[in-house]
């Protein structure tokens, strides 16, 4: 009987291949299963961004989300669906564990920080040896992109879902010396109101597809429009850069 | 006349060398000269972790720090001290500059996140070609070293000083669904009991030296004394991980 593989939750990072760390490169040049989740008719992105490192040998498990943004994340509906995809994902991967070969499943960002990586991590890292591969984060990508110093000294730094309601972000912005908003989409006039109400309009960074080829990086003050996608972050640096 | 060389503020991640991206190490090993802090003689956790890739032809620009812990932060002759510190750090960088030759300087896990590299950047990234390479930050490091999903769905994530007064990091606490101490060092009695005090001691994890060799992770609980040094890290993940 064969030893089982090894799952790694491989974080690719924040969208430059080069962004990748030593460590994911090697392993993801390595290992002869590559998984991923992405949404039906779509590369993703951390596939594009592992494409890179592979080659023709190595087999893919390519697993569609059910739903991304079509219906809303807190309904039943949809944590129904998603529960039973991660189910079936997981036992797709486990199969290939059982065989003894080792299996990257590849993360956007880093696997632990807000990643889908945590659903099959939760289900299979009691039963198969594991190893999680940091990644540099999207919201890290931004900051350098964008030059700005985002923490100094002894400031407290928030990293806030669009998500939350109106108020949450205000009390969050108020209390905070920098802050990040992440999974903006839909949520942007949402974050330039609570941003105004704060006064901390003209120091918020819009940042779209950070550190890949066609980025965006603009004062949020200066986009004229509330377009972004899910995958887009406002940055709000300490104060003390500007000083 | 030639042109100036170019400033790369370069993060080498959290200690382990392969957790450095891929454009960091070739950066690293394709300048003429690589820059670094360190206390006076100690070799420093940046250079050492820049020590596996770079090669005997590299020049080394080494700045000793006039203090580290020996006098308090806030006070005036550490404010001085440091200020003249930066100044002629970054001249000694800007004569390189100047003679055209590029230089990379070298940060702890990422530049712009609580990083001494911002202090030569604000004085010298107006004057000569300037690119940060991000880096994978401590605290990534040591979630994924500790095994712990840190943040899921719609969770608020603040990272916190311990630097601060025992009832800001108490406020913090009861207001986050995760939260990471950073500078935890002689502050660790002061943030043990603010845990304690919003209940939460159980959920936490103290990271010494996380990614390196000689790495600590062990439950703050479950730790029998305070001692730690300045960069060990308490990490309290979000309570949905445990679902």
């Amino acid at each position: 009987m064969s030893a089982f593989g090894t799952l790694y939750g491989l974080g690719v990072g924040p969208g430059d291949p080069e962004l990748m760390t030593v460590k994911a490169a090697r392993i993801l040049q390595s290992v002869p299963v590559v998984a991923f989740f992405a949404k039906e008719g779509e590369l993703g992105h951390a596939r594009r961004v592992a494409g890179h490192y592979l080659n023709s040998e190595q087999q893919e498990l390519r697993f569609n989300y059910p739903y991304t943004v079509e219906i809303s994340k807190r309904s039943e509906a949809y944590r129904t669906a998603m529960d039973s995809f991660y189910d079936e994902a997981s036992d797709g991967i486990a199969a290939v564990l059982d065989d003894g070969h080792d299996v990257a499943l590849l993360c956007e960002g880093d696997p632990l920080f807000y990643g889908s990586f945590m659903y099959p991590y939760d289900r299979l890292s009691g039963r198969y040896p594991t190893e999680v591969i940091p990644g540099v984060t999207a919201m890290t990508a931004c900051w350098n992109r964008s030059g700005v110093p985002m923490t100094r000294g002894d400031d407290c730094l928030t990293v806030i879902p669009g998500t939350l309601e109106e108020g949450e972000l205000l009390r969050w912005l108020q209390s905070s010396d920098a802050a990040v908003f992440m999974k903006v989409g839909r949520h942007l006039p949402k974050i330039r109101r609570a941003l105004e109400a704060a006064g901390l309009l003209e120091r918020a960074i819009y940042v779209e597809r950070g550190s890949m080829d066609d980025e965006t990086i603009v004062r949020l003050s200066e986009k004229p429009d509330d377009d972004a996608p899910y995958f887009s972050i406002v940055l709000v640096p300490t104060e003390r850069s500007t000083s």
